[in-house]
């Protein structure tokens, strides 16, 4: 079980479980391609985790809130700013850092009907990730940045672009980079009130 | 190989291939599971595909261009009424019929960067639906039923959104359904002309 590991532990087999995934995807990743990253035996992982799926969850709980934490690193309140920095880490390019992650927690979504442990840990990530972005949109809604729209629904629609966008853009790799930035780009200007 | 094979075989070889990936996902898939759903042995299946990825390959190329057949059915030219048919089919409920269908394909997806059996397929199938739905915007712009926003932009953020709500939405069932319906209809009013 992963109660009561220590953090910088906990920190450091998330970040293993990351770069394993990106580099593997969740069918083809074994605890023995996470230990690698780990740099230490697959044995001491067992000792903090019972399984692949265990270690993945980790993961997923380090990464909860991780748009939130990015977001307030800017130093501003403005909501069309903070908005618009949200959507260039939820709409990635094939090339990025994140992306290879971003097309692992994807085939970890395709999973979670089947999957009883990785499906809570799923829930509160892409749940903290629509909080934040419904926050950041009501905050404009309120200060009259933005028009008076729905503030999750408007946040629902942009985590399933950037959700969805993984898939077509970042896995296939179709021409549809500047066409995704067109559209977003005008969708948070269609926000903005007059 | 799967070319040759005459149409009716290769349908009920699709149809089958479609309802094992909704019930088992991409990675529980086997081929005893394929032709439990053909009702013919193994063996017969092996006979047109040597693999379980060519089987799922011819799928795939089954299901391309459906979008476009669906709303053919609909006898309208209406560019509103038909892009937001086409999102009824692109935004699905946990409970839907092809609700299984689009969790799959999302696995498939998330494989497409390791797997080159499926990758040009699944770009097919994405692309023919890129396409449907910029040819409808295409056309409402042209006809003054639209404001003149960029069609190929707009098509694919609708269809990232689309496929982005088969994550959180459908497969783990978050409760966004009415969120996601809201915004939608608002994105499709939003391009209607003044």
């Amino acid at each position: 079980m992963s109660d009561g590991i220590d953090p910088e532990t906990r920190a450091r087999v998330a970040l293993a479980v990351r770069n394993a995934l990106a580099d593997h995807g969740y069918e083809r990743l074994t605890t023995a391609k996470i230990a690698d990253e780990y740099e230490k035996s697959e044995a001491g992982l067992y000792y903090h985790f019972d399984t692949k799926d265990e270690m993945i969850a980790a993961f997923l709980e380090f990464s909860t809130g991780r748009l939130g934490e990015a977001l307030a690193d800017l130093d501003t309140d403005d909501p069309e700013r903070r908005l618009r920095a949200a959507c260039e880490h939820l709409f990635l390019s094939p090339g990025d850092e994140a992306a290879g992650v971003h097309v692992g927690v994807m085939e970890l979504l395709s999973h979670a009907p089947h999957n009883e442990t990785l499906r809570e840990p799923l829930r509160a990530l892409e749940g903290a990730t629509l909080e934040t972005l419904t926050a950041i949109v009501r905050d404009g809604v309120e200060r009259g940045v933005f028009r008076p729209v729905d503030p999750r629904a408007t946040a629902a629609f942009l985590l399933a672009a950037g959700d969805g966008s993984t898939g077509f853009h970042v896995a296939l790799q179709m021409d549809v980079g500047e066409d995704l930035r067109t559209a977003w780009s005008a969708y948070v200007d269609s926000l903005l009130a007059e």
